[in-house]
Formats: structure tokens, C-alpha cells, sequence
């Protein structure tokens, strides 16, 4: 009648879901500010003055048949090379045009890339705690995920766990940083180790291990910390990005692949990248939105707000004796539930009217998300029913 | 080391890419206005202006985090309520906002379509002469696509040909009307015998066939002509758009996939589609053009345009001895080749100046697509060269 599987995946409920409708009926139950919702992972800072800007300016200035036209499956070769100029002034990276793929946003950049590369029998590694729906789009390209734990604590690698579990059958590994949910960065010592790690399997397995670089948060760091760029430390290393994040326009759907001319075998693996954006019904990322990217480089949203939003809640939770993951960037912090079960600690944290979500679905229990792309006035109104969230479990 | 099935898709040559590289190369030696290219569907026509209009005033009024926020993965409410009020007034149909699932484009539709049907050993079934696309989505979801022939000269159906194609793992049947590549509307008297068909077949098999309607050039029809709504004529009728050739703008993927409640286990299968979605990496349709559509509906572009150069090129072919398909809709003609090698009669023509489509890759050998979504200028300025290669073929 219809794929079992589709249906599924369709109906599964989604976790972050069910708190958003809770969420909204206690709103309208209590009223909306008596509600601490910190479930959403949507930026809460509005596009940069550029985007409507220049999106006006595009309307005005440019021939319609062409704004509003296709591009080249793999996007505007004028986009694609301001994109690789920008990067090679920031990290002094040498690509060209003729290494991006642009797409429609971070999972289209991630399935296209998974399918691009799946081999019959195929495994992916995913670091623990993830984006749950990297899971799904391994799957969807043949692929089978294989979770490998990271450290408690830091969140950084755990180098035993990952060499039991790369085998002849590994594919690629992906990694996100800053993350989501945790918003840890890997640090430069964790990615050279992993590196080293990936070119001695390599070599023992004789194929190469590609190391998938999601990083649609690489902007949203705080202080003088540094997201070291992957391409620059290891050779096989395949770059998805999104501008989600960073211009504040997660719905318009724009992104890249980056295949640089360094991976085995780039210019086939980026002739299957166009191969499976064909499979996948990408006709083009959304053009217009392209042609708005080259104004837009190195352009941001207000990130202070989002450091700010962050020391708010890190200074009280340490108050408060909340241990949390040292967030370096993104807009998360992963706070230890005081008990083993977090889901029973957030149905606890309902009690005083604070939404979180539970770290189950992201593949590594016993934590909370904490999502602080919100208004900085909620989290001011949230620090008590925190401090009695604390109180309830002993911990002040 | 990478799928080798993608690679072959991504490296596969295009025709009508070849035929656009050639033509390029051939501009630029001879001039551009000394080559007549009727090689590419791009709209030709500019966007209506309440497009622009409408995209600069949601910049202007509509909050910066909504109207680039994420909808839900189904699209935002309110645009999808709208789409069903502007149907229901315009069809006489009684839909409302949850059997719509808003899409990145027609593409987008169909393989997320397919995807949530297909199980299994099913087949899916195509009309020749057909959008390339579809047989790539198909196999991509996991389905075999059969291929039934249209009836030579007036390209409505061969039901002697579906009889015969038809079998219990059909899935699904593909139209598409007004026909991309051949500008055919299926009649009213055609829809009719095929749901009958469809109706026996399901009663026969005790199984639901779904008809899947992909109608992309819906609003560009000529004259008095009429495209059947098919809801209305077959339950099991699952509809996919998109407004890329209504309002001019093929590059920014916008369109959607309606179940109506009527469709065996609607609930189910529209639970399929988002699981689909999901698995194929949509996260939700570009969201400034979902809050885009609601002012656009019931606009087109100057579809007048296309009539007008539709018949220039229809007389001249009158006048050349060309026959041609009966072209009521679209923006392409169905031109008969004189001789049987279709590829051939496209080389001889780039004599002329003329690039043309040989039909073969539409799985429907011995005919050539013209496409007229061109400068009427350029088109009067060819018709000479028409009546060149209508001369060579002794057919003035």
C-alpha cells in the first residue's frame, strides 16, 4: 500500500515535538511568560541587516528570468567561487568554484554526501551524543550508523571506543563541531589525534575513511575560541555546511558541499555527489538564495546575544550545582541530569514550568539540552525555577 | 569508494546539457543572434511583478526569525490553507490544509512521492514521451519503471499498450498535462477511460493504484482548452506541483504534494510522505517562498508570450510540411522527424543554426522537442532556417 519504513519515519514521534505542543498548551493554560522554553533549537537572533537588504536589492536590480531561474545543478559558478574566495582569505585554503556543490541546507548537504558515498555493506560513524537525524539520512543512503561514545565530561573523543568500533567496513566519520546538542568544540589536540588516528587506518585497510565535516555552526563560537577547518589537517576530508545558523535563516534552505581536490578520488566523488542530488530531487538550492550568499560572507547575526544568553545560564548553573559540558559554541549547553534518567529529570523540570529536552534521542543519556537561542529576558525570568529545580534534587 | 550508482547518474552525459554547451560555444564564434536555440525549459517570461512585490514587503513587514525560520516539516499552516481555499474555489474541490505537504518543486514532489509508496518489487508506471526524471526518481525510491507508449500522432494514451503493462505490482501511474516534452493535454475523454481502466485494475487486483498527477504547467494552457482536475475523476489521486512555470521561477523550489482524504489510507500514505521528506533530507520548503505563495495564487506570468510564439512557430511549421503533436499547453512542441534517427535530423538542423532535443532520452524516438519559452524575436528570426531544413527533407 505504501513503505512501511517511510510510514515510520513519518509517524515516529519526535521528542522535541511533543515538548513544543506541551509547550504550547501550558502557555496558553498559564500564559506564555510563566513558560521557560528551552527545546528549540531555531535561532532566536534576527537575519543580519544584509540578508533583506541585498534580497531587496537582488528584486530590484537583477533580470527576473535569471534571479528566479535555474542555476546549474551545482549551483552559480559566481556564488561558488565567492564562497571559495572568502574561505581561502579566512583560512588560507587554496579551492576553487569547481570544489562546492551547492545545496539546499545542512541535510540536504549530509544525505547527498552519504548517498554520494555508500557502498553496498557501508558503515558511518557517528559521534555520541548527535543530531538524531543523521541516523536516519545513513540509513536512507544504505549506510549503516555505527555510535561511538564520547567522553563523559569534556565530550571530546574517546579514541579506545573509536578504534573498536572503524572497521574495513567504515566509510566515513562524521564529525560536528561546535555540536549540537552539546555545543562543545573539538579541540585542535582531539582533531589531530583523530586524524593521525584515520590515516593509520588508512593505511592498515588500504581505502580511504573520509571525515565529514558538518559544521553549520563553525560561526557561533564565544571568547578566543578557534573551530580548526578540517580540510587543513586531513587530506580526505569532505565539508557540509549550511547558512542556517550563522545568517539567521534556517527555512531558506542554503548550503554547500565542499569536495576539495585532495580527497581520493575528488572529481569522481563530486560527479556522485551530483549523482545524488539527482536521486534525491535537487533540482538546485533555491537560487535566490545563492545569488544573496556573496554579500553575505562573513556576515552574522547578533552572536553576543547568544554568548551573553550562554554566561547568563553557565554563571547559574554553577551557582546552582549543575554540572554542564564546557560550551564553547552553537546555541546549547549539555547539562548533567542529577539522576541517571533524564527524562524523569525533565518531566521534574516541568514542575517548574522549564521545557527541556532529554539527551536520550541524541544517542547519549543522562543529560539535558538546553537550548539558549530564546530571549535573553525568559532566561533572566528562569533563573529561580532553575535555582528550585536544583533545590528539589539537593544540589544547592 | 564511493556509489557507484551515483557516479554513473552525476557523470551521466545530458543531452540537452551537450546541446547547451554546444550552443554556447556556437554564439560565441558566430554570434548570438545568428544561433536559434530551442533547447532549454526555462521560463522565459519574467515573474509576475506581484512576485517581487510581494518577496520585498515580507522583507519590510514580516518578523526576521518567521519568515526565515522554520515552518514545520509539512510547511506552515496558514500557506497551506490558503492553497486549498484558492483550489476548492477554482475546482469546485473541498480540500483543506492537512492533506497539502509544501515541497521544494516538482522534483522534490515526485520523489518524495515515490519514495512513500513504493514497497517492494513495485512498478511505476510512465507515459512516453516523458520528463527524463521520473524513471531516475523511480529507481531511486526502489521501484522499476515501465514504459507505455503513447498512441503515435495525437500522444493521448494507448490503452491497448497500458493493458499490457499493467500487472499486480503496479504501484502507480504517472500523467503529466500538459506534457513535458510534447505539449499534449490528455482530453477529458482520455482521463475518463484511464480512471475507468484504473477502477477495473483495482477491483481486479484488490489493491489500490495510485494515478499520480505531476502538473507543473497546469496554468499554461491555450485557448479554450481544459486540464481535467483528476481528484475529482479518481480517488487514489495524488497530485504533485509546482508554481516553477506558473510564476516564473524554476530556481527557487517551491511547490507541493496534495493527498486529498479521499486516497486509500490517506492518513497513512501523507504520514509516508513526511517520512519520506524527512529521509531525503527536506527539512521544509524554502520558507520565505511558502509566505510567498498566498498573494501569487491564480497569477502567471504573460502566458500570452508562449501563445503567441506557439502559433508563429505552428504556422510555419503548416507552411514547412512539418508534422507536430497537438500542442494545447506547456511550452514545447512535438515536431515529427523526417526521418526515423531522430538524432540525426537534430544534426542536420544545427546546419540551420537550429538546437533542437532529439526525443529519444524522452523514451519516444523519431521526434524533436522544440521548446518556445524564447525571444519571439529569435523565433521569427528562424523561421527561414525552418524552411531551410524543411527544404532539404523535400517536404516545402
Amino acid at each position: 500500500m505504501f513503505s512501511q519504513e517511510m510510514y515510520d519515519l513519518g509517524a515516529q514521534p519526535s521528542v522535541i515535538r511533543e515538548i513544543f505542543e506541551y509547550g504550547k498548551a501550558r502557555k496558553a493554560a498559564i500564559g506564555a511568560d510563566k513558560v521557560f522554553d528551552f527545546s528549540l533549537g531555531n535561532p532566536s537572533v534576527p537575519a543580519p541587516p544584509i540578508v533583506n537588504e541585498t534580497i531587496k536589492k537582488l528584486c530590484d536590480t537583477m533580470v527576473s528570468t535569471e534571479l528566479h531561474g535555474y542555476t546549474s545543478a551545482i549551483g552559480d559558478t559566481g556564488v561558488r567561487q565567492s564562497i571559495a574566495d572568502y574561505l581561502n582569505r579566512t583560512h588560507g585554503t587554496h579551492f576553487s568554484s569547481t570544489n562546492f556543490y551547492m545545496t539546499a541546507g545542512a541535510a540536504a548537504s549530509l544525505s547527498i554526501t552519504f548517498k554520494a558515498l555508500t557502498e553496498p555493506d557501508d558503515e558511518i560513524i557517528l559521534f555520541a551524543p548527535f543530531f538524531p537525524e543523521y541516523s536516519v539520512f545513513a540509513k536512507a543512503a544504505g549506510a549503516t550508523p555505527v555510535i561511538v561514545k564520547c567522553r563523559e565530561g569534556d565530550l571530546q573523543i574517546d579514541f579506545a571506543a573509536l578504534e573498536s568500533a572503524v572497521s574495513t567496513h567504515t566509510k566515513a566519520v562524521v564529525v560536528n563541531s561546535p555540536n549540537n546538542p552539546s555545543g562543545v568544540v573539538l579541540s585542535e589536540e582531539t582533531i589531530l589525534e583523530l586524524c593521525a588516528f584515520l590515516e593509520r587506518k588508512q593505511k592498515e585497510y588500504d581505502k580511504p575513511i573520509f571525515l565529514i565535516s558538518d559544521e553549520p555552526y563553525r560561526e557561533l563560537v564565544y571568547g578566543d575560541v578557534k573551530v580548526p577547518y578540517l580540510t587543513k589537517y586531513y587530506d580526505n576530508t569532505i565539508v557540509c555546511y549550511s547558512f542556517s545558523k550563522s545568517l539567521s535563516l534556517p527555512g531558506d534552505r542554503i548550503g554547500y558541499i565542499l569536495v576539495p581536490d585532495e580527497v581520493a578520488h575528488s572529481s569522481e566523488i563530486y560527479k556522485a555527489v551530483c549523482g545524488a542530488g539527482r536521486a534525491l530531487g535537487y533540482v538546485c538550492a533555491p537560487s535566490l538564495f545563492q545569488f544573496l550568499i556573496p554579500a553575505c560572507l562573513g556576515h552574522t547575526g547578533d552572536i553576543s546575544a547568544y554568548q551573553h544568553n550562554r554566561d547568563l545560564l553557565m554563571n547559574a548553573f554553577a551557582e546552582d550545582g549543575f554540572q554542564v559540558a564546557k560550551p564553547d559554541g552553537a546555541f546549547y549547553l549539555f547539562l548533567k541530569s542529577p539522576i541517571a534518567d533524564a527524562k524523569a529529570f525533565c518531566e521534574k523540570a516541568k514542575e517548574f514550568e522549564l521545557l527541556l529536552v532529554p539527551s536520550d534521542s541524541f544517542g547519549f543519556p543522562g543529560y539535558v539540552r538546553v537550548s539558549y537561542c530564546v530571549a535573553t529576558d525568559m532566561i533572566e525570568r528562569s533563573l529561580p525555577a532553575f535555582k528550585k529545580l536544583a533545590e528539589s534534587y539537593g544540589l544547592v
